[in-house]
């Protein structure tokens, strides 16, 4: 297949397109967004092998995993559409009238409407779950908003398959037309030429930071600034404290032998920095992993440019002053795999050069040695902003290193004990993302159904006779979904 | 009093102060921030009439309004206090753990936790409810974050009396060194410094387009760039509709004269576009609405650079093509007031001449007389978006005109119903924002509960033991606070 950049003048008429279906769409009912979401479900299914085989050939992801991943996708179309209809997302707010008050207080009544078209950017490393069906996509028809995918190159027939699907499923419930679109681009020009497009209302992304921050930053010099919601990444640091190393480092390092070399390293939530306090234990544990990543065999990676840039990354972290490269995996690897590895630095090494902050997106870590809980402290403090941050530790090493925990989570968008930060469970009390750089805004999660509200605002309607409100908001309640009227949350009808 | 800039040296020390104290602040507990939340209000109060004479001498504003105001402040302080010890603003999730899932499911908790050091720039119009004690404060220390006052220099008096309220209160309840702090400045330098300042985590800021944007630029300009919520005022464009301009156009006219010189037209929310279809009931209501403004005195403004402004937006606008006055006040009106007056263009005027699309901030309203419906809807798509749109319109009008209806209601954040804009109510039904340039950022309002959600942002909890939890996540709800368990809305236990 033969794919070439839509051009500025197509991305217009969909723009328009999809402006006009977005005045549409927004009318619709929860029902009607839920039913063609889980028809999406439906249409990915039914791209059934097919569409495997495809993507296996594209990205070179294991048929398991993309199996699992298109079961996955399905999932969050579904379990979306349900919290679309539930509509607990809508923060729907009543407050009745008092004419005895001075002044009159009037009648006020909230819900969450939709913002408009929404341009999302597909993802390298999640060819279904993060692109043309996935997350960002389900959210955004879920709070009625139009969407136009930008869909990665490296998985470019992947992409037109799924949106062959979508598109399908649009038509079968008589979506407005210009309710999806499918844009291709390999350039620059076509990303800018979507986000600063005055119908363009958000972004979702997920990828790099030079990527996701140059969206961010397109879109704040537009006349009109919009929201953009890029996932860029994380080296997702994980702290062994002492009494849990000293315990039970042999498991640890097993463990994160696994979820360093998972995928081949190219999950967001990749642990690339584990800290530790220079001990007997710390040692065991660097030798083990050490052991460990030598024997994981290296993995083919997404594509030639991601092999690339692993290398060079990898390569120059190597270079960084006082680091130094504690074990390779000692299986023969082929050009298109990334090499697990793993290497070791001393805590002020680490504090002193911002280098080793940076993600090296692969199958590597960096174990960071400090030379006590203090430093491991000042470690915490200077770290950037990360999806997830990872203690090690038991009760005791949590009750009695206060100062390090609080500055752990702070840093972080979800914080896991005794885990690792591997697999993003699809679920409402997840949260994936955290303090810039993880993302470009920390107050919004792009897994689980809050990451709806990323596409909605309020609308307060004041003094609207019932009958003209819309039925979220109405008297009734014929939706029969949670409003908070007077203060009060409840499923009942306004008296 | 004497008031002299805050040095770049002070600011530093009190940003590192306040980034001290956030980590203290953050662990208190709902109820402590609530009872702090209450002693400023308290305090507030103390202030007695000493504070009414100066705000009087400092901002023009009449006595009755000046008490008004800061009972509303303490009304404020006191009910976002309730609603951050109810907690539902937390937006707790909950997912228990699944061992037989493949992978397992681990345990995942959510909530949300406080930004950082919040800067607010008080409000010249508004010098008790939008200043330093005002709306952004207390949703900043119900979030559990510090607040940084950038006094507005024409009230700067009674913002020292405030401040030394909120100091007595933060005293009073134990509260951690560098919880508050009030910074003086007329240069641009002072704001710019606090914006800058690696240790703000968000900021707040009520007034001109001009300011509001600029804080928005330098805040993404930083190297990690944060949330401004800058609300910016608005046109707050009113629709007569025709078959309610038949029926009611002099009550309508006599409603209006009241709301354009409410406060000297003073509000953000002030009707500054009025909007109706050629005909014999339009020119009646113009006609209407210039004998009452004539018949209204003019008033004194907050401070000299108001006035001034008023005279040269409302002279500029005067001048533009097409525009023809209506009528003025015809009371004698002092160097320090501004005159109440209307004036009336085209449709197609309006349309073409974006100057006519900016606010006068004052006692001025525009007339558009346009041809048709349809080019009143033409108006509703070229609007900018705004705080609130006014429909004065017959069930009939509503029903019959649903294309102007969603054009209207989708560039507003408040939509009304027959009323006025002006008035405010403080409940959490209440949306005070709108798309931009209404604000920064239409997803949050800065006018009830609700706005405790702009500093703040969501953590998962991934793992962890019950006992390490934080209160609002443990199994035994101790907070008796609404949660959602496993997709349920529950005040439960977790089983």
């Amino acid at each position: 297949m033969n794919f070439t950049d839509t051009s500025v003048n197509d991305i217009n008429a969909i723009m328009n397109e999809a402006w006009n279906a977005f005045h549409a769409y927004r009318k619709l009912s929860l029902k009607q967004r839920a039913d063609f979401m889980r028809t999406i479900a439906v249409e990915l299914e039914n791209c059934g092998d097919a569409l495997i085989q495809v993507a296996m050939k594209e990205t070179n992801l294991p048929e398991a995993r993309l199996r699992g991943e298109r079961a996955r996708t399905v999932f969050q179309l579904n379990s979306y559409a349900q919290a679309c209809e539930e509509g607990t997302w809508l923060e729907a707010r009543i407050d009745t009238a008092n004419p005895n008050k001075v002044p009159p207080k009037p009648d006020i009544r909230k819900m969450m409407v939709p913002l408009g078209p929404v341009v999302v950017f597909g993802a390298s490393n999640f060819p279904f779950a993060y692109s043309t069906a996935g997350g960002d996509t389900a959210c955004a028809f879920a709070a009625g908003c139009p969407v136009i995918i930008k869909c990665h190159p490296a998985h470019a027939e992947t992409s037109t398959i799924v949106a062959d699907a979508i598109i399908k499923a649009a038509t079968k419930c008589n979506m407005p037309k210009g309710i999806f679109a499918h844009v291709y681009g390999t350039s620059f020009d076509v990303g800018k030429t979507l986000v600063m497009h005055p119908h363009t209302k958000a972004v979702g992304f997920t990828g790099s930071y030079i990527g996701g921050k140059q969206l961010f930053d397109w879109a704040n010099q537009r006349k009109e600034p919009i929201p953009v919601f890029a996932e860029m990444g994380s080296i997702n640091p994980v702290f062994l404290l002492p009494e849990k190393l000293n315990s039970s480092s042999k498991d640890i390092a097993s463990m994160y032998a696994g979820s360093i070399t998972l995928g081949v390293g190219q999950f967001c939530t990749n642990p690339g920095l584990i800290i530790g306090v220079e001990s007997e234990a710390l040692h065991t544990f660097i030798h083990d992993l050490g052991k460990a990543i030598q024997q994981t065999a290296p993995g083919p990676m997404l594509h030639p440019g991601i092999v690339k840039a692993y290398k060079e990354k990898k390569g120059n972290a190597l270079l960084q002053e006082e680091v130094h490269l504690v074990a390779e995996s000692e299986i023969e690897v082929k050009e298109n795999e990334g090499l697990p590895a793993i290497a070791t630095a001393s805590g002020k090494a680490f504090l002193n050069n911002p280098v080793l902050h940076q993600e090296v997106f692969g199958p590597y870590s960096l174990v960071i040695r400090c030379k006590d809980i203090d430093e491991m402290t000042e470690v915490a403090k200077h770290l950037e902003g990360q999806l997830t941050s990872t203690l090690m530790a038991t009760d005791n090493d949590v009750l009695n290193n206060d100062e390090l925990v609080e500055a752990v989570k702070n840093i972080c968008g979800r914080f896991i004990l005794n885990g690792v930060p591997t697999g993003v469970e699809v679920c409402l009390s997840m949260h994936h993302g955290g303090p810039f750089p993880a993302t470009t805004d920390s107050r919004f999660t792009s897994v689980g159904a809050d990451g709806i509200k990323r596409f909605a605002r309020p609308i307060a309607f004041q003094n609207w006779s019932n009958s003209l409100l819309p039925d979220e908001l109405k008297n009734e309640n014929p939706l029969g979904i949670w409003r908070t009227i007077n203060n009060l949350l409840t499923k009942e009808q306004v008296n």
